[in-house]
């Protein structure tokens, strides 16, 4: 293999492990939608917040470590956030609604 | 550069990069180890916490990653939760002495 070969070995298995990861958040926010009305658990928003904490310091190292382009990292991040903000909008409606 | 050697650059990255974030968790245990008779801040148990769960993404991450071996990640995770005990055991000690 040629070294630049292996760099872009590398950089894809990072973004594929980031993916991966965003992907299962993705999934928690996703379920606490649908159950918006049915099921809320108030530690789920915990969860989240601590996921988030978790992945970011994930995205951080990857960027530092040389495996992934800052501007990725930080793309992948704002997704997240921008669908975790619609779903706390989406809890404070609901919460005003009872 | 070779092939051998780029990896060898992302290893030792890698390693140099967990090592530096094991140091700052480390500092904070031994400060407040230090404070813990004069200025115990009962806070600093739930940034230690974090900063243990952020790190042990982190390695988990390079680990995936296939930039540092498991074992090492493992080693590396200990050490810190072996110290964060000693600081624990003080703090309940010293919790008892009041």
């Amino acid at each position: 293999m040629t070294s630049s070969e292996l760099q872009e070995q590398f950089n894809l298995k990072a973004i594929n492990l980031l993916q991966e990861d965003a992907d299962k958040i993705q999934q928690l926010i996703e379920v606490q939608m649908e159950n918006l009305a049915t099921r809320y658990c108030p530690l789920y928003e915990e969860v989240l917040d601590t996921q988030m904490y978790g992945f970011s310091r994930e995205v951080d190292f990857a960027v530092r470590a040389g495996l992934v382009p800052e501007i990725t990292g930080k793309m992948v991040l704002s997704k997240l956030e921008r669908n975790l903000a619609v779903l706390y909008e989406a809890l404070n409606n609901k919460a005003k609604e009872e």
